[in-house]
């Protein structure tokens, strides 16, 4: 059996996701289904981030184990003719017998990227969110700053998983401003089901004013989803890199 | 009566270029519908540049003359919502009376960007062009300069517009490497019908070896459309913009 890896970037507008569901068009259901025509061998496609409905990817890893001799080369390149436009592999190799894509996964990098001003932008509608209300950025900054750390971050997790720690660590967390945009850069051991959006969405209210440095210190501390901020739309993030060691 | 100047930003994708055209999605059709909504009045919008079916515009320029007395900053806002997610008004302005966005334009630059590598990247789909082969960049940079000056741009024609003149002057033409990317830039009097997208098709020959330097330079004394290269594809081309000074 060999283990297989590949770095997969793809455009989360017209996907239901990662994870395979029922009838729903999933980035885990195109590539088992491109892998099952090269490999005739129904395969787990096990991605290091199960990133949601309309979230980007530029570096998801996944795994996969197959009996096939089938040339890496080969297999990318029929993989990339097979899938639809808005899903590729970038990188393919082969990985040890043990490496699971979710579990080994040491450090993930997503970026938000957020249009203000209050013009609409066609051209970038679909990989940016906008927000047309004036925004003070250096506040943000700060706000984004006090994540660093090792901290609990159930305030931002999107629902309870049980029992499960919601404790992690941010290396980076910051607010860049591009022009028009302002880019949030989280990168950390791992992030909670829909943190970072609910991190943006919290800063966003920060910067509207809504509320203090404060405030958002008591919303980290309190542990509690209902003190936070609205969920920022997905078709700004994307899961920029995942690395391993 | 007032004559208007707007500035639009446009994804081409979804659109059959910008003139009007019977039944035809066009940029012109709608928002010469949206205008009717506001003022009531049919207007005819004039372009700086008839950009064709999927090319993009961040910049490019229109007016039209209504004798509505609706200020400025509503027009921009009711246009904005009324108009589709692809087509937005960046900005609104008088202008003189007697100001033609087509006649007025002094240099118009266009920005064509293409993929290198083998990779397909999808969230480039839409924006860039995709060329696989192997590229010799420096000789393609050479090539594009040869283009700067007063000439006769008739080889890179569409097709023959009878006996208008094909004399055009270009202030710069550059192919810049922007990681995997190439960024094909060019500034102009004007542009021919196509012109653009044609001297990127020609230079890809030079790159890919097809034709040599020497080549090249016969596809310009030619002044004959067949010589040239193939045209290059609409999504990698935006026109960035328009100047009146």
């Amino acid at each position: 059996m060999r283990n297989i890896r590949l770095v997969l970037e793809y455009d989360g507008t017209r996907f239901f996701g990662f994870q395979k569901q029922k009838r729903a068009r999933t980035i885990q259901r195109e590539i088992q289904k491109a892998l099952f025509r090269i490999l005739r061998e129904r395969v787990s496609v096990i991605p290091a981030s199960r990133t949601d409905s309309g979230v980007h990817a530029r570096g998801q890893i996944v795994n996969f184990k197959t009996r096939s001799g089938i040339p890496l080369p080969n297999i990318r390149r029929a993989l990339n003719s097979y899938l639809p436009e808005d899903l590729a592999v970038r990188k393919i190799s082969l990985a040890p017998g043990n490496f699971h894509a979710r579990y080994h996964a040491k450090r993930k990098r997503y970026c938000y990227r957020l249009l203000t001003g209050s013009d609409r932008r066609p051209l970038e509608r679909f990989y940016a969110a906008h927000c047309s209300f004036p925004l003070d950025v250096p506040l943000m900054q700060k706000a984004a700053r006090r994540l660093v750390g090792r901290k609990d971050f159930r305030s931002f997790q999107a629902h309870s998983e049980g029992e499960k720690s919601t404790v992690r660590t941010l290396y980076r967390s910051e607010v860049r401003k591009k022009g028009q945009f302002l880019h949030f850069v989280f990168e950390g051991d791992g992030f909670l089901y829909n943190m970072v959006r609910n991190i943006v969405g919290t800063l966003l209210l920060v910067g509207r004013g809504k509320i203090s440095l404060a405030d958002f210190d008591r919303i980290l501390e309190a542990r509690d989803r209902r003190q936070a901020g609205p969920t920022a739309p997905p078709q700004g993030l994307v899961l920029e890199k995942v690395s391993y060691a």
